[in-house]
């Protein structure tokens, strides 16, 4: 196995790494602004592939995207920063210019990938990793797979119906998870109660965000301990339905609205109780957090390109 | 390869089969009751086992029980005809009696494993079996290989929160798919109705099932399509929640309930376009009804058994 190149489309930057055959820590990583709105993306994408592609031989390209991709075809279906992207065959294009394999996942599936390689699923054969941000998503490993389905669209844990006459999700379609516990939806519950002429500290604030919430509800306001008790009851029903699903050995949680800790994990403990046909499924099992960061799309690419070049060989 | 035997242990009859290396056709079958109230039934069951036992060597024993087990370590965790089986190592007591590898699994997975490889799903890599019947359960085969999470305990279907305020689940816990969905459900909802003072031609009938309301329904009565398409409405939003967990390339529909056909699968197809993120999950889809009736237990314990020894060779 030679060096392997990892790239990141992520909303605000696209970075790409070089590895080496073994290990976790890059030789090269490079970074430019993704500028999705303007045109001419992929160009600057290879444009910084080429500055950082090495003399020795490269053996594989994969490619962490965020969005709806169809991996088993290389095509990203959409990406919510580059408008440009839909139905865009990234795969092909890339090994047109850099003849070499090259993969496709969404960031979530990688993200998963990732933990399970070299961070906090490490050890585990069935992992449920889920992150929490702007959005909510997710990925499996089963039995020391990842889980993809038939066509790599499995496991978009955000946009499981938690609520059926609940808000308007990030897709379009009411009541997924995604739309009553992602950092946009705390934000938003907080702001509309707040509209409303409820009495809080956030009141005060010209604009609201999850952060905001947090640290008011740390504070002691009632709006905002409640807004994190409202999302992580739902959380928790997911999270029970995910156990009945998937019956993992552990879950791993993710993403800047993860760090806030007890107010979401509290409620979201008890409602899993509430949901869950019996105990077992807790039994032995693990509650994680993250490690990779920011890294875990470039690692998630990384263990993609090891295990199918491992796979093929 | 030599015999298999399997098993399959029925809320009302004891089945065993005896089939030969290759092919689907049993060599004997024999049934019993179960009369699980009664005591002996391991009993019951080894006698009608010592009663098929082949002269010929067998290679393998696999069981299919209904209700929660733990495949990993051969326990029926619960089973409902049988009080007695509580946490009850059926596994080690037959390898001990008979000498043979022996696998159990529920019955609703076998079924699903069953229908993949003899039924409905042969050819595909990625299906999604369901059966509604009083109960609902299910099983899913991904990438070519059944689901069963950590301890053998992933895809109850059956227990997804659809309706987090909705009716109390066989389970006892508040809202699953079982609970409102279910022939059980489906006749408790008709049933309620009427107690309450609807008009129906249902009111007519000392005991009202499921097959009676769709029945009424097919003959116009209001309250009875009413009630199947509350329950297919929140089918479903499952089966929305089940492609975007899954992206299975066929799902297939078993028990007596998907026999109701459009009564019930009409509104579940509208229902099901309002909660998917993108119609790209119904793209090559396939929607197809079970074909071993009966016989899935049997049928998917053999494909259990053929599938455990073909990796241990």
């Amino acid at each position: 196995m030679s060096l392997i190149v990892a790239i990141d489309i992520g909303g605000t930057q696209l970075r790409v790494a070089v590895y080496p055959p073994t290990g976790t820590t890059p030789l090269t990583v490079k970074r430019t602004a993704t500028r999705g709105v303007e045109a001419g993306a992929f160009e600057r994408l290879a444009s910084l592939i080429d500055s950082v592609w090495p003399d020795e031989p490269v053996s594989a390209i994969a490619v962490a995207s965020p969005g709806p991709s169809d991996p088993s075809r290389g095509i990203i279906l959409s990406t919510p920063n580059i408008p440009d992207w839909v139905n865009f065959p990234i795969v092909e294009l890339l090994e047109n210019r850099y003849k070499v394999p090259t993969w496709l996942d969404n960031d979530a599936n990688l993200a998963a990938l990732g933990e399970w390689r070299f961070g906090a699923g490490q050890g585990y054969q069935d992992v449920l990793y889920l992150t929490i941000s702007t959005g909510i998503g997710g990925g499996v490993i089963s039995e020391g797979r990842m889980l993809t389905g038939a066509r790599g669209m499995a496991t978009e844990l955000g946009h499981l119906t938690v609520f059926p006459d609940g808000p308007v999700c990030s897709c379009g379609k009411r009541g997924h998870l995604e739309a009553i516990a992602s950092g946009t939806a705390i934000a938003r519950y907080a702001r509309e109660r707040v509209l409303a002429g409820r009495t809080s500290s956030l009141s005060a604030l010209a604009k609201i965000t999850a952060r905001d919430v947090a640290e008011a509800a740390n504070a002691g306001d009632g709006l905002a301990q409640e807004t994190f008790a409202y999302a992580g009851k739902f959380l928790g029903q997911a999270v029970a339905d995910f156990l009945h699903m998937f019956n993992p050995a552990i879950v791993i949680f993710g993403g800047g609205v993860s760090q806030s800790g007890e107010l979401l994990f509290a409620p979201m403990r008890a409602a899993m109780r509430e949901h869950l046909m019996t105990p077992s499924y807790l039994e032995g099992l693990q509650m994680a957090t993250a490690q990779l960061g920011d890294d875990a799309g470039l690692l998630g690419a990384l263990a993609l390109a090891q295990i199918k070049l491992t796979q093929a060989s």
